[in-house]
C-alpha cells in the first residue's frame, strides 16, 4: 500500500448536516468538556476502551464499545506519552498502593497483532512506573514463555498461579490485575472471589455484558449531549432493537427476526426521510454479548436471512469460542463516506482512564460502505490518527483534521459515559 | 542559527560518574515512579514549575525552582497533549468544580517573549476545557487590550477587578485564578482574603519564598532518593549557604560574603578532590528571595567581590522591581558540558500537576560554561526537548536522548517533591 494521506478523504465533507453539528462541537467546547467532568465525576470511567466510529457526514456514530480494548500498537508513537499519563491517572485512581500490574490476556498465541498490542500494552504499564507481567490462562503455557515479535520485541507470557486469593506468576502479585480478555466464556475459576483489583470488573465482560445494555445508556446520554448541545441526539445515535431465541443453525426464530429487521428499517427509512438522507437504510445483525466481529452481518434485504446457505448460517452461529447466538442486536447501518485511495476507513478511537489517548483508522481495501470491517478474516491497514482528538482550532474550517479528530473524540467518550454508566449499575449489590 | 541537533553532545558523555547514576537510574525505574508516587500522595506537587537544570557530567543539578514558570511556548508542539491532559488533571485535583480558569501574568506588556508564554499558556487551559481569561493587575492596562503576537496570535489582556471576595474581569469571576506572576513585590491587595482557589498560593510568591529553603528541602529530598537508589546524594545537588545583611549598593557585608564564599569553596574543593573532579570550583551569587535572573553573578575567586565597579554594584543591588537584595544565597557552580554548535545550552524542564510535560534547552552563543545563563538581557535560542522525558529505553546506552532525558525528568522531580514540601509547610496554621 502506499504512504497514506494523513487522514482520509470524506466524502461529504463540508456540505453534510454533520458541518452544522461540528460547528456546535467547537463554539461549545467549554461547556462540552465541563459536561465530560461532571459526567466522569458522578459516575467514573472504567480504566480502558476502544470505540468504533463510523463517519457518514450526515450522522458520527459508535457502533461499538469495547471495554478490554486490543489494537494499542497501532497508536502513534507521539501521542504514547499522553497514554502513559493516562495509564498513570487511571492505576492511581483503582489502585493508588499498587507498585506492580499483572496483565491478563486472551488466549490467543499466535495472533502476532494481538501479541504486538499486548507488548505495547505491557510497555505503556512499565513506562508509567510499575512493574509489569503477563500471566495467561492458556492452558498451553505452563513456564515463561518468551515470543519474539514481528516488530523486534520480546513478549514474555507466563503461565497464571494462584495463592489463596490472588492470582499472579511466580513471585509476583501485585495489587493490580489488567484484564485484556473479554471473558466471553464466563469468569475462569482462578479469578473468582480475588481479593485483587480488577481493572475492568469481571461483570464486564462479554459473558455478562450486552451490546443492548451499552446502546440503552447510549441513546441516554446522547438525549442529554443533544440538550446539551441543543441539537438532535439522532446525528449521534444509531437505532436499534434485539431479537431473542434466535438459532440459526437450526433456522429458529428467523420469521421474528426478518420482522424485526423489516421494523427498523422502516424506522431508519423515516428517519432519513425527515433528515433529507437519500441512501438506502441498511443493517447490521450481531451476537447481543460477543466481540471479535464473529457472527455479524449486514442486512440490507432482510428476506436475505430467509435464505442464508449453510456457511452464512454456521457463521451467525460461531460467536467468539464457539458460542451459538441466542440474542442478537438489530442495529441501524451507518454508512462509512470516509475513504483513503478508495479504501473505506473507519475510526477507532482509544481511551485510558477517562482521557482520549489517540485512535486509528482500519483501513479496508476489499470491503464497500456497507460492510462490517471487523469481520473474520478481515485485513486492515491501521492508519494512525497524527493527533489526539483534543486540540480543535477554531480557526480552521470544522472539517479540517483537527476538528474531525475532535468531533471523534467527543462522541467516543459519549459512548464512554454509557460504559462508565453499565460500571455503574453492575458495582450496585 | 542553523538548524539545531535534536540533544546537544554531552563532553563528558559515557565516561564520567553520571554514567554509573543514569545506569541506576534506568535499572530501578519502577522503584523510582513507586517512590515519587508517595512523595506526591503525602505532600501533593504545586500546580506547575520548571526546574533550571545543570548537566556538568560529573553532576547533575538543579539550580533554581520556578514556581510561576514562562516558557511554556519553548515546549514542543507534539508534547502539548501531554500538557493538556496534565492542566486537566492539576485543575481537578485543586478545583475539581470549576469550569473556567483566569490568568493573572506578570505586569510585562511589551516583552514578547513572555506574551507568547501566556498565549500558550491559556490555549492550554482552552484545550482542557476551561474557559479562561486573562486578568492583568497592570495599571496601563484600564480596558481589554488586544496585542498581536509575532506568531500570528492575539492575546487579549483585561484589567483585573474585585467584587466582593472574588477578582475577575468584567463578567468572569472563576472558581480557579492562575498565578503566573511570582509577586515579587508582595501580595496586591486586589488578591488579599479572596475566596477563590489561588493556584499556586501567595504564599509561594518570591516576596515570601527563598531560595535557601527550597534547596534546604531539597538536600533532604535528594538524600532520601540517594538512599533509595543506594549512591552518592552529591550528585544531584547543589553545596550552597547563605549570606545576610549585604548591601552591595553601600558596600556593606561585603567582608562576611567574601569569607562565606571562601568557605564554601573549599568545600567544593574537598568533594572535587573526594570524587576526583579536576575542574575549578566556582560559586554563583544571587538574591535569596527573586527571580528573572537579576541580580546573579559567577564568582571564580571572591576577591573579586572586593572590587565590583560601579555597574556591577548597581546590578546585585536591582533585584526585580526595585527590590534591593539584603540577603543572598551562594550556591555550588555546576558546570554547563552540554554543547551545540559550540554553544552551551541548559536544559529546563516543565512540569504540570506532578507530571513531566517536557522542556528545552537554554542555547546560549555568547557565554561560557561558568556564566549564568538566565541573565539580565541574554539571548537564547530555545530548543525543544523531542522526548517527553518519560521513555527511557533501556536497550540502548545510559546517555541516549531518551536516556538522558529521563534522568531530567527524575532530577527535576527531585526538585518538584522539595518545592510540593514547601507548599505543605506553607498550608500549616
Amino acid at each position: 500500500m502506499p504512504r497514506l494521506p494523513a487522514v482520509p478523504h470524506l466524502e461529504t465533507a463540508l456540505k453534510g448536516p454533520l458541518l452544522a453539528i461540528e460547528k456546535k462541537l467547537l463554539a461549545q467546547k467549554s461547556i462540552i468538556e465541563s459536561w465530560f467532568r461532571c459526567q466522569f465525576r458522578s459516575t467514573p470511567a472504567p480504566f480502558y476502551a476502544s470505540v468504533d466510529l463510523r463517519n457518514a457526514g450526515f450522522k458520527l456514530a459508535p457502533v461499538d464499545t469495547n471495554l478490554f480494548p486490543a489494537g494499542f500498537n497501532n497508536l502513534h508513537a507521539d501521542l504514547r506519552p499522553l497514554a502513559i499519563n493516562a495509564v498513570q491517572h487511571g492505576i492511581e485512581r483503582f489502585c493508588p498502593l499498587t507498585d506492580g500490574v499483572l496483565i491478563i490476556p486472551e488466549n490467543h498465541t499466535r495472533n502476532l497483532y494481538y501479541l504486538e498490542n499486548l507488548c505495547t500494552l505491557a510497555s505503556l504499564i512499565s513506562d508509567a512506573g510499575y512493574a509489569v507481567r503477563i500471566a495467561s490462562l492458556n492452558p498451553d503455557i505452563q513456564e515463561p514463555t518468551a515470543i519474539e515479535l514481528p516488530s523486534g520485541r520480546t513478549l514474555t507470557l507466563e503461565p497464571i498461579i494462584r495463592h489463596e486469593n490472588r492470582v499472579g506468576v511466580s513471585d509476583f502479585f501485585p495489587c493490580a490485575v489488567l484484564l485484556n480478555n473479554d471473558l466471553s466464556s464466563g469468569i475462569p475459576a482462578i479469578l473468582a472471589d480475588i481479593e485483587q483489583v480488577l481493572l475492568p470488573p469481571t461483570q464486564l465482560g462479554w459473558h455478562h455484558r450486552t451490546k443492548s445494555a451499552h446502546f440503552t445508556h447510549y441513546r441516554e446520554v446522547a438525549q442529554e449531549f443533544a440538550d446539551l448541545i441543543d441539537c438532535d441526539p439522532w446525528f449521534f445515535d444509531p437505532l436499534f432493537t434485539t431479537c431473542d431465541g434466535i438459532d440459526f443453525q437450526q433456522g429458529q426464530g428467523i420469521d421474528q427476526l426478518i420482522n424485526q429487521c423489516e421494523l427498523l428499517l422502516n424506522d431508519i427509512q423515516t428517519a432519513y426521510n425527515a433528515h433529507d438522507i437519500n441512501q438506502k437504510p441498511y443493517l447490521i445483525v450481531k451476537a447481543d454479548a460477543g466481540t471479535y466481529g464473529m457472527g455479524v452481518m449486514s442486512v440490507l434485504d432482510p428476506q436475505q436471512l430467509a435464505a442464508l446457505n449453510k456457511n452464512a448460517r454456521k457463521k451467525m452461529s460461531s460467536g467468539k469460542e464457539g458460542l451459538t447466538s441466542e440474542r442478537v442486536i438489530i442495529q441501524e447501518g451507518v454508512y462509512t463516506f470516509e475513504t483513503v485511495s478508495d479504501a473505506v476507513a473507519e475510526p477507532v478511537v482509544y481511551m485510558i482512564d477517562h482521557a482520549v489517548v489517540g485512535g486509528f483508522y482500519r483501513v479496508h481495501t476489499g470491503k464497500n460502505a456497507t460492510d462490517n470491517l471487523n469481520a473474520v478474516g478481515m485485513h486492515f491497514e491501521p492508519l494512525a490518527f497524527a493527533d489526539a482528538c483534543i486540540q480543535p482550532d477554531a480557526r480552521l474550517n470544522p472539517d479540517a483534521a483537527p476538528n474531525r479528530f475532535y468531533a471523534y473524540g467527543v462522541v467516543a467518550r459519549l459512548a464512554l459515559v454509557a460504559a462508565a454508566r453499565e460500571l455503574a449499575q453492575n458495582d450496585l449489590p
